[in-house]
């Protein structure tokens, strides 16, 4: 990994001699993590704890009839049983997101129909998960079948079965979302040429390795209190008060570690609500864990997409006109469609400059699970088309289509999707640093005769380029809070409400309140995951926990070193401003001998009276965009069809790094998690029933350590941002957005074959060959 | 119970219109109590968790020649066995508030040397309380006697044996207390005669219903979370990471519902350090519960004493001087002893005027049970005897003890014990008030003839006066913090680190929030009892909770307040000194019609963005006392020796009365516990030996519901403190204070025979009675 300092520098003070912040701190929790301490979720164990399990639908579309549970009820060890016959009857989002965008609420906690196989439509509570699934067994149900569609095309079609009787109409989720600059027409009447073509993206699924899972517990005076793995407790929350009918006092969301959400872990599941009702009616603590089957089933996927594009270029490759019309399949329900939709069209102004824009965006209902928010949240699927029909104009055109992309990259000045001027040039900056690092031009004009020992292997090479806003969703409370207090013997304390995802969120605040602070990272302590007791906060996605969060810790971290400089400029009897702050002691500047702890500028002393140093940060961001850039290069066995990822060098600006080897992880993992989604992974419903087929690790086919390329990561604090703490910004969504086109152009490279589609499985390769004639 | 509005009004502003101050508002935690709901820390069940047990010394004064734990190691279901040979030897102060008294570290966690009858000197980690038990006897200690001493006046001798080789010399716990005011020997000239008398005090032990119990657990990060049965829980977390040699973010102590302390439940305690221990030892959870045993043999006594008291008078009644030695037993180790001989001794310069005093409070080591901390701190020796030998000095005056009391009570602008003015004329007007309601000089007028049907019955009545102290203790960072947060629906949740001991403390708070705030009662959250995220507090005693604390809370809610009403002129455009707040609605106050609820106020409008409000109250108290005067009446059994408390009517100068049943509750209990300590309560130490005699609920004599007299409360809001919220005082330990005298008062009206002890048994009784030969 190389992290290269700012090539360009933004207008705000930069800090020169950074401390804490830039070094790859030991992560607190990596022992406990290593040595099976870490407390999750599903470690959570309470006396008189019951077990939930969920009776789930056979059946894609149905009207449920009847619902027997009396012989459920009757099994011994079972203590409840729930149908939408004796839950509250209450719509809801289900996802906390779509809230001020143009959606619908359309989930019950039960309703008295089925919209997709899969679907929860009882719910049991027993002493043991076994007794819960036995009795599972003993529930019948009667349905009345109804007419199912399993495409969003067909589900678009007039006359086709109405999934929900809520929404703007049809099987829409939202109302088109369309977006308009310039005069596409016009553009397109100057083009030299126009490319057209439509792709598609499959249902890959996060596969975090840590199933949903909640516990329910209800206290004396009715308060809910409410473990379960989220990355948006505080959403949670909110929707849990609101459908249960609490007010927020009386709902209290924890959570400590997790395993993993990739975004997928936003929504307040149909599990989570049962769980709090079967603890309700049985006055004891009730736990739910996914099996990894229901994780799938029950869980969220990455929306299924089809694109129309159609772009128009003149000859010197300027981008004239971009008409694009995306397809996003909700599944059941709408969760992050809207969101999605929004996100992922808006996505589709940008990346590549152009003056005519044209765009709309569609979410459809369909009877298959429900897909959600999932890390790259609708960019990967518009980048993917935007990304490779860029390659596809390079040839038309006859150029390097590094050279046609770094002409056409968004620039510092540039509208971005959010509506917001792009700050820096940190897109070219990566894509021409990465052309060096690889040697782009060798490589390009390499001699490309086969090896001859293993002559059916074709190598290619590819670029992938992508942009990524931290905090630019549309619509909602973006802000971050963040509260330090300093403890008597001069230690600290962060209380912050960002979810620990696994991504190191937490070490990188700490990081930020020590180096603004003045302490060492040992001594600031970080409380999170309770609602009751941190500062609000609006969860962990968007790739925005460092650059919201942070910015408020830093704010925090900003008044409490004030206070503390006043403190001793007191009792030092000097001035405040003569003073300074390092590793916990307190100094004069000009003579550093002279100094105190901060342990002791905050005791009493000579008549000042102990003080209680606390301070809030709040921020509203600006929005802030990461770039990168990924040069691949496969090998595509021409005899298998298999596609192996050799070598992937991602070239990434995010600002100021925090802390280097967290950054550099989030963008491996996002790369292994975009070669699954690009070359195997793929979640498959049967379009005859929506029955899942596949919905389990062993044949939902996910990359392995061993099936990892080579990566040299190279990070460049090319564009810092200054709404993020020292210029940092985002980068957990942006690898997963820049692997799939790098690996489709590279395939390309290799074989000649054009994929518009992904996953691109050894089957698609071999029939493309076959019909290339090779 | 009557409350009366303020006799005076002092200089600060009286609020006219109370909305939920004042109101007897349904406390939150009564069905959870009721119905066993509410989770104490002795419910605190922990997956694998161990159970450790203590070996407890059956000699109390020796050296350790050796321990052998090796047949308790092996003993199947052990998992750790401690010994002061393998603990960390640091001397630490086991109780938190000494440390800026002229006081010394005393204690280890366990010491090769015993000084006391039932010390702990080994600990035991089992799979079970059983086994644990079990192995106990299976720990061989060889002991090397060495003389005891059990009474304060032989371990003041000299050649007696040494308890300790720390500390100011000889069995001195701390130095002799002296104060001196005006000149006593002048004033000893003037007086017309003098009295002078011993009185004495036995050891009453708080005897809470919940054991001492806790919980230690430490997870992968090294981290120490410690449910424990504390007033003081910052105080235990500071102690328990100097022991242990851990910052603060390393030790998180969790106290939610508390079955009592009454003060007793301030020290770290040396099972807390050994549960510690053994958790960190055996990687497991381990949970301690004392057996009702040892709460008395390991838990804290009122410290006994002995007290000589001559005081100088006029035939006016004018007091010219007061001379007065007081040595309190610290048992074997300092504990409160420090605080508790301070404050008992400071407290004798005041209750009745005089200007010329000297005192001496001594506190001596003996081997016997350590005493701490309890209701009426060192003031309930005090008074008992000021308060009894002013009724001697009414007799031999042939004044009414009324008459002469009121002459001498203080008055406004009289030097407190603190070394502050008094404020206002609470006592005076309490004395004057209750004389009214009982109709005191009928009282003293009446027929005195024995009821011929029950002539052994002889009936008195005993007037006792007290102040006490609230945020009065000498030396300690008196700080109340509050943290108050308004919820996305307009709910508010105040963040406070006083702990529940069970007097509805929470329930006062949170109606001063409500109340200053101007939403309902029922919208207020509290969240307490962990000291990772609750503002640092100074913990629950000396009466200052609803003082200090509620005080903090005001001022946290005031700026609350303040930022909804800013942000809801900005979005009613209208000035925020227009507006009003009530029941959670902002209004313009000329058009009540015309308002938004908080909620709305918060969220997110035309272009304003939705808020974070929060804020922290921070409060250093000024020092304020409350006054009482029990009216007591007794039958006296001249044949059994029982006396029978009949009839109490306390009243109480307590300033403004936040919630009025729960004041009464406090007042109620306090009489009941006064009671159980003036006639039957008594922790007997076998005086050849030190073992206890009478450590269970068995054989130690507390009253029961069935033994409280007809108590008519008046709580007279007439001299509401400043600093306190509206003009609230503390009341928790004044009821226990005043009971004591009024009773012995009342006996010697009964039967002419005056007592200077307690408790006053039926047997001294009898035979005070034999000896004046009735």
């Amino acid at each position: 990994m190389n992290v290269t300092t700012p090539v360009e520098k933004r207008d705000f003070k930069e800090k020169s001699d950074f401390k804490i912040v830039g070094k790859s701190v030991k992560r607190e929790d990596v022992v406990e993590k290593v040595t099976g301490e870490a407390e999750y979720t599903g470690d959570v164990k309470l006396p008189g704890m019951l077990h939930g399990k969920i009776k789930r639908a056979a059946i894609a579309h149905a009207r449920i009839k009847s619902i027997d549970v009396s012989k459920a009820l009757a099994y011994p060890g079972v203590k409840a049983v729930l149908t939408h016959e004796n839950v509250p009857r209450v719509l809801h989002y289900g996802s906390p997101h779509p809230r001020s965008a143009s959606c619908t609420k359309d989930q019950y906690i039960l309703d008295n129909k089925v919209r997709f196989w899969g679907e929860g439509v009882a719910a049991v509570a027993a002493i043991s998960e076994e007794i819960a699934d036995e009795a599972l067994d003993l529930i019948e149900v009667e349905y009345e079948a109804l007419p199912a569609v399993f495409e969003p095309e067909d589900a678009a079609l007039p006359g086709a079965p109405l999934i929900h009787d809520v929404g703007p109409g049809g099987n829409l989720v939202l109302d088109p979302v369309r977006v308009n600059r310039g005069d596409v027409e016009a553009g397109f009447a100057e083009a030299d040429f126009i490319l057209e073509g439509t792709f598609s993206g499959g249902r890959p699924h996060p596969a975090y390795m840590e199933p949903n899972v909640c516990i329910a517990d209800w206290d004396g005076t009715n308060k809910l209190t409410f473990w379960t793995s989220t990355q948006t407790a505080f959403m949670v929350r909110g929707i849990l008060a609101e459908v249960l009918g609490l007010p927020l006092t009386k709902v209290r969301v924890l959570v400590d570690h997790m395993g993993g959400g990739f975004g997928a872990k936003q929504d307040c599941f149909q599990h989570e609500f049962l769980c709090a009702l079967l603890a309700k009616e049985t006055r004891r603590p009730v736990k739910m864990e996914f099996t990894r089957h229901e994780t799938f089933v029950a869980g969220r996927a990455r929306h299924p997409c089809r694109i129309w594009l159609k772009q128009g270029f003149k000859n010197d490759g300027t981008l004239v006109a971009r008409d694009m019309k995306l397809v996003y399949d909700s599944g059941a329900y709408g969760s992050h469609g809207p969101g999605v939709t929004i996100v992922g069209t808006n996505a589709a102004t940008s990346l590549y400059r152009c003056e005519n824009v044209r765009l709309e965006g569609r979410c459809l209902y369909t009877n298959t699970p429900i897909n959600g928010a999932f890390r790259g949240y609708g960019v990967v699927q518009s980048y993917y088309a935007l990304d490779i029909q860029m390659d596809e104009a390079a040839e038309r055109l006859g150029m390097d289509p590094a050279e046609l992309k770094l002409k056409n990259v968004v620039r510092e000045g540039d509208i971005a999707p959010s509506g917001h001027p792009i700050l820096g040039h940190g897109l070219e900056i990566c894509l021409q640093h990465g052309l060096d690092v690889v040697d782009w031009k060798k490589l390009r004009g390499r001699d490309r005769t086969p090896d001859s020992k293993r002559p059916h292997i074709r190598k290619g090479w590819g670029i992938g380029c992508e942009m990524h806003g931290s905090s630019a969703y549309p619509g909602i409370k973006e802000q971050g809070n963040a509260t330090v207090k300093v403890n008597e013997d001069g230690t600290v304390t962060l209380l912050t409400g960002a979810a620990g995802l696994g991504t190191g969120a937490h070490t990188a605040l700490a990081q930020i309140v020590a180096e603004e602070l003045g302490v060492r990272f040992e001594d600031v302590g970080t409380i999170h995951g309770d609602t009751d007791v941190v500062p609000w906060d609006i969860g962990a996605f968007a790739s925005h926990t460092t650059y919201l969060v942070g910015t408020a810790a830093k704010m925090a971290a900003t008044k409490v070193r004030a206070e503390v400089l006043d403190r001793a400029a007191m009792k030092l009897q000097v001035k405040a401003e003569e003073l300074d702050l390092s590793e916990g002691k307190v100094f004069v500047s000009a003579e550093p001998g002279r100094f105190m702890t901060v342990a002791e500028a905050m005791g009493p002393s000579r008549g000042i009276p102990a003080a209680n140093i606390v301070a809030n940060g709040t921020y509203e961001p600006t929005k802030s965009y990461s770039f990168a850039v990924h040069f691949t290069e496969v090998d595509v066995d021409t005899e298998t069809g298999i596609v192996e990822v050799k070598r992937v060098v991602p070239v990434h600006d995010i600002g100021k790094v925090i802390h280097p080897i967290a950054a550099q992880g989030q963008i491996e993992g996002g790369i292994q998690q975009g070669i699954g989604h690009t070359l195997t992974e793929d979640y498959v419903i049967d379009k005859k029933t929506g029955r899942s087929l596949n919905a389990g690790l062993v044949d939902y086919k996910m990359p392995l350590s061993m099936d990892m390329p080579d990566i040299e990561t190279i990070i460049l604090e090319a564009a810092p941002d200054p709404g993020g703490p020292w210029g940092a910004k985002g980068v957990g969504e942006d690898p997963i957005i820049a692997i799939g086109p790098s690996i489709s152009n590279a395939i390309y490279d290799a074989i000649g074959v054009r994929f518009h589609h992904y996953p691109i499985t050894p089957e698609d390769v071999l029939k493309a060959l076959r019909e290339k004639g090779q």
